[in-house]
C-alpha cells in the first residue's frame, strides 16, 4: 500500500472564519478547518501561508502532521506568528516537505441551524 | 515558495444568485461568490465571461487581484458591461493573466437558516 | 478567448433524490441537478448513463446544451428512458460529444430549512 | 462506452461522524458516506484505511462493488476489522483492484436541520 500520496503544496482560496456561534463550543463554534493527511512513514512538516486582501501575506505557520496521522486544523486557532481576525477575507497556501493530501470545511452556526462546506483543496503540481 | 502557482482559466457551471434572504446585510445577503488567489509579485488582471441559457455569453467583466493578495468577489456585485439577473441560471468563465487559484461559494439564507455550498473551479489546461 | 475547455465524460458518483420537500416548488423541491457549460460554437449531444445500486444501468438519456449556453438539468425531471425513483441511490455518467464542464448540486428541503451541496464533476481523462 | 474510467486510489482527508442526530433513522441520522461508482465488466475489491491522529490506522476494511453498480457506504457501518468511533476526527485511504470513482458526503442533523457536504475524493495518480 501507499507509497508516495498527495503533492507537496496545496491551495484553498476561500477563507472566512464566521465571527459568531450558535450552540455549544468548540463543536459547534464557527470555524473554518484543513484536514490533513499524511500517509508517509517520516513526520510531515507544513508552512501554511495566508494571503489577505489589503495587506501583506502572514507566515510561516508551522506545523507537524506525524507519520501516518491525520490532523484536522482549525484556522481559527493558528497564533503565530499572528491570529487571524473574524469576518476576514483570507486565502491559504499549504506547503509540506513530504506529500500530503488537504481538504478544506467551514461550520457556519451564525443562524442557528450549522451550515456546512467541503472541497478538495487545490493540488499545485509540483 | 511560490513560483508560479495555479491556472490562467476556469470555469464554475453551476451558477444562481438566490433571489431572497433572511438576516442583515451584506453578510446574510443571498450570495454567490469566486474567491482567486493570486501569489505572484505582479497583479492579476481577469475577464469574466458569463454563460445563459438562452441568450448570448456577457463580458468581459474587468477585474484585478493584486500581487500577493486575494480577492473574494460577489457575482452579484458585477455591473459592467450588465448585472447579472437573480434567480438565473448562469456559469462563468475566468481568465487571467498570471496563474491563480478560483474557488466557489454560495450562500443561500432564504429559508431563514442559511445553506452554503462551495468548491474549487475547475482548472482548465493551459 | 476558449478554444476547446473541458472534457468529453464527467462522473457523479454521489446520487440520491430526497423524496420530500419543504416549501415552494419548483425553487425549494428537494433535487438533484448537474450543470453544464458548453463554450464551442456547436451543440453539445449528452448522453446520461444512470447506475444503480442493485439493477443494470439506464440509458442513455439524450439531452443537449446549445452553442455557447449553459444548461441546469434536474435528475428529477429525466423521463426517457425511465425516471429516476425518489430515495434511491445512484450515480451518473455523462458523455458528451464536444468538450464541457459539469457540477453537481443538491438541494435538500426535508427538514424545512434546505441545505446545499456542489462539487465539480470528475472529468475522466478522455 | 466507457472504457477504464477512474483511479485505483482515492483519499478523503476530512473524516467526523456527528455524535448527535434529529430526526427519523436511517435517513437523517447524522452520518458520512463515500459513494463509489464502478463502471467496469468485473467487480472492484476494496481495502479501505483509516487513519487518525493520535493512533496506528485500522485496516483494510473489505467491501465489494459488483460490476456496473454504485455503492453508496456510510463510515458509521464499517465493522471490521473496528467501527469508527463518533466524534473523531480521521481520514480515509480507499483502494481499489479495477479503477473506480469516489465522492465523499456528510449529513449532519446534530442541529436538527440538517447540513450538507461533499466534494470529489482526491484521485492519486496511480
Amino acid at each position: 500500500m501507499s507509497d508516495t500520496i498527495g503533492r507537496l503544496r496545496w491551495v484553498i482560496p476561500e477563507g472566512y472564519i464566521p465571527p459568531k456561534s450558535h450552540g455549544p463550543a468548540p463543536e459547534f463554534t464557527s470555524h473554518e478547518a484543513f484536514c490533513v493527511l499524511n500517509t508517509n512513514f517520516e513526520d510531515a512538516h507544513l508552512n501554511v501561508t495566508i494571503f489577505y486582501a489589503d495587506r501583506e501575506p502572514v507566515g510561516p505557520y508551522c506545523l507537524t502532521v506525524p507519520a501516518r496521522r491525520t490532523r484536522h486544523f482549525r484556522f481559527n486557532n493558528l497564533e503565530k506568528p499572528a491570529p487571524i481576525p473574524e469576518g476576514t477575507s483570507y486565502s491559504s497556501l499549504i506547503e509540506s516537505d513530504v506529500p500530503v493530501i488537504v481538504q478544506h470545511t467551514r461550520l457556519d452556526s451564525r443562524q442557528s441551524k450549522n451550515a456546512l462546506l467541503s472541497t478538495i483543496a487545490y493540488p499545485c503540481a509540483d
